[in-house]
């Protein structure tokens, strides 16, 4: 079924007649349109799309389906006229994008709002076949750029030169946008699980984590590998690798649709606690990839979440050393009836750079 | 002055005793906090910084002078235990960032609210000596990944791919992030403002714009570039580049600590209308830049701000002539008493391309 005709017909159960869509990705999913400014109104039977007038040739490339109209004027003034013209008495909002100020602009052109959550949302969690397509190619962008710096991974090197070069490759392999700046993160640095590559240079025994992705029609990839530079004793980051890959695999193992989310979070975490470093995981097991790089589902022990069969999310357990190190490893998996299909294809075994 | 001390001898003022700050680009601004997720709360004597687990380092590091705060719980809640604990009665917040979700999330913790708008922005406006230092480094980053991709402009290579080598060269000039996609766009695409790059490949005639900018300290740069690849007869094409050039020369000379921004927007336009192309050039003429590409201070007919010593902003007209092509030609200024500071120093004598 079309998008926008799932939106059409929440209305009524949210008791409103007329829904405004603001976040640029709801409005992409709902009509394809790429532009940075925009907004939608459906109404049970009408499609409207706002932009301005600098995006006019592009909308009408984009987008079909709706009426498209071009700001005259102050956006909230022709939202108002819109309301009148389809007769709409109480209008949705998105309560996670409208800002205070907008919201206020509305109420003073006198119309009636209700703040609704996450319905498109709801929407984009599942992941049609043309989906998935888009993020099995923004994985495999993703991938071949990893594989390109391979060989660029060695002692002296800086982790800020990889990083840029990694994100180098993930455009040329024709990734339009990045979901994140690449994080290359060595030795000490690679025990905070959001650094900033640095002017650090590379190590014989250090660890070094590569969390990135890839972008394909505006769908994303996420994906973390971790490497070590070779050392005279490495048994340590050996252990910590080990580890934490076993965790992985036994969350990935535990994908099926129908499994509460923060049972797989429970399956990595249980074998990171047992095998001794249970302060040392701070961070929840994975997240839903999309539109959005970081979406729904929230694999987490603190969620209540149940996976759904084409649910796409991130498995991607980590240890942190403070002071040595840390290793994450990060797949992407589809949610099937019988298990997870992974998206992800880069080899898992610890991989020990001698150069 | 420290710019938290003139947020607090703002306070009484606004009718409030206590400012939430959550856009990020302010926080930055107050406190040289970076992370991505964070806000401060100032009143007359305190100055608080929330932040989560992620960032406890990074903050550490990045930040003097405020009392730190990791987060426990939800952020609505630690920010009701700070208004007790520092006897907060109105609390404040920025009514163009705080979304209505979380607003409502804040008035339901019993917190009494004011919206206010552009506070920390009306400081942001002035650049400090050392903000100027920085934005004239974006600039510099910029102008030598232009000079760097100059000799691989030539008809034949597509648009992307000149996109993304600038980009490339861009962040190689230690540009930590982009402040936008470049812009290349080429004969008929250059008829679009806001183009992005296609596969088109150059051609003999065209027109080509390259929009793009760097970065410095968090500090953007923003400028644009007509080139034109040679052609038999090209005068039509000198005829538009030297009409907006000289727009644009006139819009810069006409600037000072005190002038309205619309009249050097009219600087520009009368030039353009008078030499017949009055339908061709539909945006403003400039934009504020700072730690936002765009910002404060709007160059534009529409708009009544003075501009003031020590504000950056472009100066940018174009004509687009649809189905042929556009020029558009911007430099960044600073406002001076007597007159403005250029801070780009490409040549704007037309590039013919020969190859």
């Amino acid at each position: 079924m079309q998008r926008k005709t799932l939106l059409k017909r929440e209305l009524s159960k949210l008791g409103i007649d007329g829904i405004l869509i603001t976040d640029l990705l709801n409005v992409r999913y709902l009509s394809g349109f790429t532009g940075s400014s925009g907004c939608i109104i459906i109404t049970p039977k009408n499609s409207i799309l706002l932009t301005d007038f600098r995006y006019q040739e592009q909308v009408s490339e984009e987008v079909k389906g709706f009426r498209i109209i071009i700001e005259n004027s102050e956006r909230s003034l022709e939202i108002r006229n819109i309301c009148k013209e389809y007769e709409i008495k109480k209008l949705g909002f998105e309560d996670h994008n409208v800002t205070y100020g907008f919201y206020e602009k509305l109420i003073k052109r006198k119309i009636r709002l209700k703040p609704v959550q996450g319905v498109v949302e709801s929407f984009r969690i599942i992941k049609s076949e043309n989906e998935v397509e888009h993020v099995k190619k923004a994985v495999k962008r993703a991938e071949s750029a990893f594989r390109k710096l391979l060989p660029h991974i060695k002692a002296g090197v800086t982790e800020q030169k990889l990083a840029l070069q990694l994100e180098e490759f993930i455009k040329r392999e024709g990734s339009q946008s990045l979901p994140f700046n690449a994080i290359v993160a060595s030795g000490p640095m690679s025990a905070l699980p959001h650094a900033q590559p640095t002017n650090r240079r590379l190590k014989k025994g250090d660890l070094v984590v590569f969390d990135w992705g890839g972008e394909c029609g505006g769908y994303y990839s996420d994906m973390t590998r971790t490497v070590l530079i070779n050392n005279n004793n490495i048994s340590h980051q050996k252990e910590l690798y080990y580890t934490v890959l076993e965790a992985q695999k036994r969350a990935i193992k535990s994908v099926f649709a129908g499994i509460k989310s923060a049972r797989i979070d429970a399956a990595a975490r249980d074998y990171i606690n047992d095998a001794g470093f249970e302060d040392y995981f701070g961070h929840g097991t994975g997240h839903g990839v999309g539109l959005a790089v970081h979406e729904k589902p929230v694999v987490s022990w603190r969620n209540k979440e149940v996976i759904e069969e084409n649910m796409i999310f991130t498995i991607e357990p980590g240890i942190y050393l403070p002071g040595f190190g840390g290793v994450r490893i990060e797949d992407m998996v589809i949610a099937g009836n019988n298990g997870a299909e992974i998206l992800t294809s880069l080899p898992k075994k610890l991989k020990i750079i001698k150069r």
